[in-house]
């Protein structure tokens, strides 16, 4: 299907990776039809993309009313790749955060508000360029079990806004090639969990493969890393402040679990591309 | 790595995907380097594609000295996913056309010339806006075996430019995953081959599926549709000019083998956006 050309951007955290597409006033996308979401995403017919970001000012937001994006100039509107409507995305964000600053929408130099369905998110630059994202406060819970065939290995649930279940394996190839959801307690994630497989790689050093639900493997998720690193924080009984490396697929993060209780996740992002396209 | 922005195109054929660089006088990309070409392809952190067209004059073609591209004004320099150069592509050439055409660079109404590695093809325009590309002389050779796991068949070898080997099998999905290259005779293909396994749908009509030999399953190849084509002809003893229709996982495409033994290729394409990028 063939629209009018509409302005997009591409780019990716991570290598987690979106399109944008600017639409300040809410006048290009209207809804955003989930249909033209999925055209976006499609990686052969499409742009391809895990997912899309809209650049929407809260004003404009026809979710305002019920009390979304009133906190924020400039308003993230997440979608899945499947055209379904996601609340956050920790590598978006620093995507998202990083097109505001480029565009000059956002004042340099000071904290960057983006409003998110997951309240606003706040995203400051790093002297090297990298992005940091106040991800909350974390929930450590209890001890759960995830498999995979026929191995099974003990995991922490950890709650970071979405489920995980973290399992420290010897080798991040145990976990096999994940083509199918890990195996996982149905009465402690009666929705569905992301599982975390994870190796230590050197103090306050880890890398980890993760399989999302709804998504498979991937080569990088924002929250998994924030639940990796509060796992192995809580096990090396690590005094609060310290950073972990947390090494993906798609790249490298750095989170930090403040005094004050909050995961503050630090990485890169990158816009590639910016162009026009009738796609949906 | 960044430098300095170039213009690109995406588009695909039967959901066979390429960003295109207009490259008119061969003085944005010079030699096109192959760390460009595979930054372009990768699907997370550049555009995504299955292979990159460069639309360049034949005039500025460096190899034009080596007697390629003398006999047409455009030239698609072909470069696959991992940057190595190729000699043509059934599905590239009709986007490429498509590009030549909607730009003005062609004259409408007339066939399109296009300059490959592996000579000039001809492409025509169809009332319903599909292109038709002329992909040459078969070569239908003898009986081989292609193996998946513990299955064989026996397959029909076909040349059409790279070599082929056409397996009819009960049900596409007998051939499994297809995560590995299937098992061949490697006196027959030393170089590889593309393995097609095809399924009859009804008079003239069959549907495949294909391992392109180093790229794995693939959503459409035009010269395996070809060479499936020709093979069922030739087991149906078909009179030449009979149009074959093969049903790929990308979409459809239609072959005739005409009385002058060339395979008339006829199938969509589409371009979905242009812009700039900075990558490689």
């Amino acid at each position: 299907m063939r629209s009018q050309p509409y302005p997009f951007l591409k780019g990716h955290g991570t290598q987690n990776d979106f399109v944008l597409l600017p639409d300040h006033e809410g006048q290009v996308h209207g809804s955003l039809p989930a249909g033209r979401v999925r055209a976006l995403c499609d990686r052969r017919a499409g742009l391809g993309a895990d997912g899309v970001l809209r650049v929407i000012r809260s004003s404009a937001l026809a979710e305002r009313e019920a009390g979304i994006g009133v906190d924020s100039e400039w308003f993230m509107d997440y979608r899945n790749a499947d055209g379904s409507v996601s609340e956050m995305c920790g590598n978006g964000v620093r995507v998202f955060a990083l097109h505001l600053l480029e565009e000059g929408l956002v004042p340099a130099g000071e904290p960057i508000r983006v409003g998110s369905r997951d309240g606003v998110k706040v995203v400051t630059v790093e002297p090297d360029g990298q992005l940091t994202v106040d991800m909350g406060t974390p929930r450590l819970l209890d001890e759960t079990t995830v498999t995979v065939g026929e191995r099974s290995w003990t995991a922490r649930h950890v709650d970071v806004g979405n489920p995980h279940a973290v399992a420290f394996v010897d080798d991040l190839a145990d976990a096999g090639p994940l083509t199918d959801a890990p195996g996982h307690d149905p009465a402690v994630y009666p929705a569905g969990v992301n599982v975390e497989f994870v190796v230590r790689r050197g103090p306050r050093h880890v890398a980890m493969r993760v399989h999302e639900r709804g998504s498979g493997e991937t080569r990088s998720c924002g929250t998994g890393a924030c639940a990796v690193a509060v796992a192995t924080a809580d096990l090396d009984d690590a005094p609060r402040g310290e950073t972990y490396t947390v090494d993906l697929p798609g790249g490298t993060l750095l989170v930090r679990w403040t005094d004050d209780d909050r995961m503050l996740m630090t990485g890169p992002a990158v816009l590639v591309a910016w162009g026009a396209t009738t796609l949906g």
